[in-house]
């Protein structure tokens, strides 16, 4: 790298997972708009081919007028190469394939248990974590030979076993993990305030939030904006959307979008405890007592919330494969979006351009006093020169201490059982999901079945 | 107090509740058993005539021959004089009388929800609690005021409840809380052991635990006998008998005692956790999913333990009455029978006439290190002169560590609204518990039906 | 107080010392120079006289043109009048009198102990501690009475016990104490860059740092300019100048000023630990093994640094009340100058119009995790609406850790002895100053003298 | 082993160091006094002739009549074969020979520093720490290697480098350190029951205390002699006993033997801050401010208590020669003497056969709360089957923390500096001991000339 007034050239980005349509194309964009940054992203992927139509995209870039910066991309095809000489390591897969989140999702339904995601807790989140666990640790592994200096950003899930996983196998990584669900909370405050007040332009970055918790299953105890407390707020728009729920336009309506919801879920778990949770309703539905809001299809739809299923997840991945078709081949041209995502505002922040504060996930050295230290938690955090500095979020409040706690158990148990190939103490996380309401038996065999549909990816010595 | 030559005399025991007519009667025979103490106990009662009652047949005790020391009673109505010089408080009450725990047990049946006891967790257990707490705020204030020196042993439900809002009025009490449900586990390894190897005389106290948790939802992380670990025994040992469950004997059968059972409960959570639990099934059947062993009564047939319930209590309660009549009129003669109780034990190490290790229920202080400061734990702990103290337990192992702080969690949460009269902070607690898996509305009907119940035990300005 | 749009009417400060010729018109002149903030100041002072010509003199800089905003300033007579209503309240007192500061200065000479500042630790830092304490509890007492949700912002030393204090007689309070210690060290980082680069303009504010320990024994343990590592730059630097110190022009030079140095005990300090001693070196050198640096005045002198005398403070202090006349009557007109204290910056900061992250004095909430929970520290901190979050420093490196744990031992106790009256506590302290290497019969003779010159200021019932 | 009842036979010991003049013959008569064990002790020693000398005399005690228990001694050459099957491991050495000894004591006078042992903390304490820490790992790797699920007991000096080193190059040993230093403080409480009160036999072990601090440097804060608090007649006693000192009888008057004293340290340590001392004054004397009781010789002899020369250590070791050779080829007989350590209880807990409380180095997991996890404290623990479980000892109080705490840092200092070879950390600790009060120069000056004594121990890369 070298550092120019108020600058920085020659970054080196490996990405890993960098043939991914989707992500990639947004830090791509990221990057182009920042004016203070340039250097060369390596993207590795498993699959060669992607990461060389991303190759091609991402140079095409250069070319546009509105571009503030230049990057050079290079489909490189060892994990070795494109580590080493790193100073920033991006890691986004998609642990498996489509065929193994299938079964993650759609096998526990035979059982009557029904996931929105599957993708962090429950008996989909175990598995696919499970699975995941393997690919981590060569990673890291991977990290410490090659770019031990090097910082980490994880975009996959599960988040938390993901980081912890890179920590465990390498504790002097310099790994974080990003996420926006905590930014789309944000969203509905400003959203809020705009319904309420009246007042345009209300910006996520001006709603000031105190945010604690672990991914997908985080908190909000203090908000303001502009120096008004929100809490107030909050509980009279609960009241009064609690039965309807609240969208803003039709457009994302939950009916149509099964990333979308109408934030019932948030209000009722608001009226329960009084805190705000922050993450979408398809994640926090998963991560309470499987009898609130998910019991059945019917009871999904009451709380207004959609169940992503598999089959929308392979449509929508075919029209991202051929929109990267049109891309590479000059179809269609690439235009810059802000994806409000703050990874490159992240790199900015580590090489001293610039001071951040923002929600981070990274191993707990007490900023929640009352998690285990080690436990991958979600609050923010200062961004400075070559440092991320927890900021004191507090004990995570009472009575949802035991929901949290409850996950961050599972969660550790399930990486040591991964990283060990400890079958039997992977069951024990599994069957103490609060999902799986099953008895021994039943939990037994749906474990054993969803085993089997991702056996080959589980470590090797797996027992 | 006198110290004599390994023996002290004139201890003065203040015991609230003292016109019980069980534990009290333990007591005395405890007490008179022992060479090494003698004293005055005061006899504190909201019913005197009790009191009164119990103070007759404790001086009649005198009157054996094989009694090793002498001990006067005197019913006391007052509770300032009671405390007054007091060397130890003894509390062992009923917080309210069967009509509210009547509801306690039976009114969420009409909702579905099944309790074994119902007077540590589930909704009973949190509406006993709300009672409770502003009789312990009335102890903890009087003895801040007349006996602030004093040891304080509580037996009465909810424990931990109980236990912590002594220390949360007066933070300087000497405090804690004795519950025989560990020795009940002791006991099933010594049965163990007994009709694994044929050795007889296996005693209870040498059956060597580490024991951590909270009471009634206490796990034994090691076990040996005379330096042979048991847990590989016990592995066996629960496969042998999972499906049957294991009794010694008829009378003591599960069907015609709705104290005992079979010990299903804890086999399974042996086969899903790998530790063992150390509560009667009763207990632990309450502590975790409510769908696991509590969803019908054919569920709890299964698992071969008994629903105690109210009418039985009352008839039980009625032939004590009788016994006690008895006893004071000299129809019946008292019998001098250890109780396996440890009261007058801890009472001789606090003295520091002895060593003693054993289990009890105060602040943790860090012998839990992943439970909060301050939460109420149970762990061994070496009692010495005026000392209680905590022996390192380590920490509560994955996965069921998230289980327990749910516990943890609701019931500080409880205690905080119980002294503050906070409504809706108890309700959090309230619809936080395993066995409500109710929706929000039903939740609050059931809440609000319950708290009419036992209103007038309330904080004054709950609301 | 009515929020704006971007600016906050009507702010309420209270301002205890209000009679202050120094601090008091530093703030008039920031305050003045802040457009997005204006109201009232109430000055409470035990000199009534000199809380009234500030009055006259703050309200005089409401005819100045170059002001942003508009401040009243009123004397009262009443703490309870001046706290009440209050939004802010700032404390800035001279504990005791000239009189006293002199015994707790050069008293310990006649022993052979030399104290730089005597305001802090060492015998002079105790002695003062016990005259302070109980004026603080008296000040915390009237705060939870009369303005419990008030922010407080203590300036006055000894700052760790002056904070603590504040918080053991009310813990509830939201206070924290303010510094410009740090801040020096940081223009001394800066002019290193230029010194080293030729850098122009290097602002202190771009010097960033991570620092932690207490007030005054302040610790850098990692800096940077613009993305730039500064340890290796500081440890030629310190080379360079260890033998003849380091100052940029002569105006301030250490021997013209008792508050000067050249930094020689820093770089000393450097040298030892590998760490940046973040305070000035006269603090510095108190704060540490008495025979290093204050051995006697020779010894000083060859570090090069000044004792500041009490004499050269009452020589100062008439200088500025000459002034103070001269202001209040029209013959020195007011110069809006920054002072470059963060006081106003931390108060919009609080009132949610900015965020901000400085370093602050504060509890240990774990922002130092092998400090003791509740510790006053001194770390950075993210000031935000009504929130001060401290950001987690790390722990006290090793060695240096051992010298900080002896100051916070000292302070803790000597705050409990100062609140309860306990003298043998406090002379347990006093003996352990690191500055106080007598034999005991020569050190409580040294205390009693001591004490015996500030008696009437100690806890009522001190003995 | 085999477990026959209430005893365990084939018990195989592994004792590096085994060729001890002392020790060793120590282990022998515990070990022949025991009737519950019997078994091997392996003796390894780099003087492998002493080891053989050793053998023999070990097997010749099978010959005496009132043993209790058979012991095979068989001299190993090889660690690796000492190790291998070893159910416990005990390690008492002398880190390099009388000459490093000799400058680590002798050295620092030239500089003016007197110590009275050298072997804890203190110029000599380091020394001797950086040329031990390489044998510990070298020790620790051979444990790890060759019998990672044995018990190991350290007696070496410096216990808690040692201690810790084994815990950082194998974090799963189960390794503790013995030290009687403690003892000999409760057999000054016990002389002092005797004194004060004229009863006969009372016993160390009935004297109940609660110990906390690390080794040489630990503290009483609670006693009890059946059930009377010792704290009120030690008050007494120290102010009768300050200015003469206390002594039972002539033999070991302090003046006779540089190892006893007269305790005045002890009791001017209680006096200025209120908690007994619980070690022998040589030590106490070591660990806090120089100026106090090691200023110079004449302050020494004030004070009653000996500097331990090398040349004193020389002659006694030559006798302990003479009488090993007399003891091998029969000219005299072994004696069974109670050595009064604890090891083979310590042992017999181990293996299950009773329960033990005493104390013990081990790392800080929360037994005492304010020194940083992972120290070596010394603090009671109870012994049971496979466990060493710390018993919760609380806070060190103030204002010994800071005390405490600064040699806690400087050992970890030491420890890390010592496995890694770097010498400017490991200056950083030296120059941080209290009784290095030198000028920067001077220390490294006395520094270099140290290391140069001892150089062929340290680490191989020292630098």
């Amino acid at each position: 790298m070298n550092y120019l007034e108020n600058k920085v050239e020659d970054v080196q980005i490996a990405y890993i997972g960098g043939g991914s349509r989707g992500w990639a194309w947004g830090l791509m964009s990221d990057l182009a708009s920042e004016p203070s940054l340039s250097g060369t992203v390596r993207l590795y992927d498993i699959d060669m081919h992607a990461a060389q139509t991303n190759e091609i995209i991402g140079n095409k870039l250069n070319e546009l007028e509105n571009i503030q910066s230049h990057w050079n991309y290079t489909a490189i095809s060892s994990l070795k190469e494109a580590l080493t000489g790193a100073d920033f390591v991006v890691i986004s897969i998609l642990p498996g394939t489509f065929k193994e989140m299938y079964s993650d999702v759609h096998t526990p339904e035979k059982y009557g248990i029904y996931q929105a995601v599957g993708d962090t807790v429950g008996p989909g989140g175990y598995i696919r974590a499970l699975r995941t666990i393997p690919m981590y640790e060569e990673i890291a592994l991977a990290i410490k030979a090659y770019s031990p200096d090097a910082w980490v950003i994880n975009y996959t899930n599960p988040m938390s076993v993901c980081v912890k996983t890179l920590y465990k196998v390498f504790p002097e990584i310099k790994a974080f993990g990003c996420c926006h669900e905590v930014f789309g909370t944000q969203k509905l405050l400003a959203s809020m305030v705009k319904e309420v007040t009246g007042t345009e332009n209300v910006s996520r970055t001006d709603i000031k939030i105190n945010v604690l918790g672990i991914n997908h299953f985080t908190w909000i105890t203090e908000a303001s904006y502009k120096g008004k407390d929100l809490f107030p707020m909050y509980e009279s728009f609960v009241n009064q959307f609690y039965e309807t729920g609240f969208q803003e336009d039709e457009k994302d309506h939950w009916m149509n979008n099964s990333f979308e919801s109408a934030q019932r879920v948030k209000f009722d778990l608001f009226k329960r405890f009084g805190v705000i949770a922050a993450a979408g309703d398809r994640h926090l539905a998963e991560a309470v007592n499987g009898k609130w809001y998910l019991k059945d299809p019917e009871t999904v739809a009451e709380w207004k919330f959609g169940l992503t299923t598999v089959d929308w997840r392979i449509n929508d991945l075919n029209s991202r494969l051929e929109r990267g078709t049109r891309l590479a081949n000059g179809e269609e041209t690439f235009e810059l979006k802000e994806t409000g995502e703050e990874g490159v505002l992240q790199i900015k922040a580590l090489l001293g351009l610039t001071d951040l504060v923002t929600n981070v996930n990274i191993p707990n050295t007490g900023q929640i006093p009352n998690l285990p230290l080690g436990t991958i938690v979600e609050t923010n955090a200062l961004f400075r020169k070559d440092r991320v500095e927890p900021i004191m979020a507090g004990n995570i409040p009472n009575p949802i201490y035991g929901m949290v706690a409850t996950h961050v158990s599972n969660q550790e148990t399930i990486v040591e059982a991964g990283l060990s190939g400890n079958k039997k103490l992977a069951f024990s996380a599994f069957i103490n999901d609060p999902l799986v309401t099953l008895p021994y038996a039943e939990a037994e065999a749906l474990f054993e079945e969803m085993l089997n549909n991702t056996r080959k990816y589980l470590q090797k010595n797996f027992k």
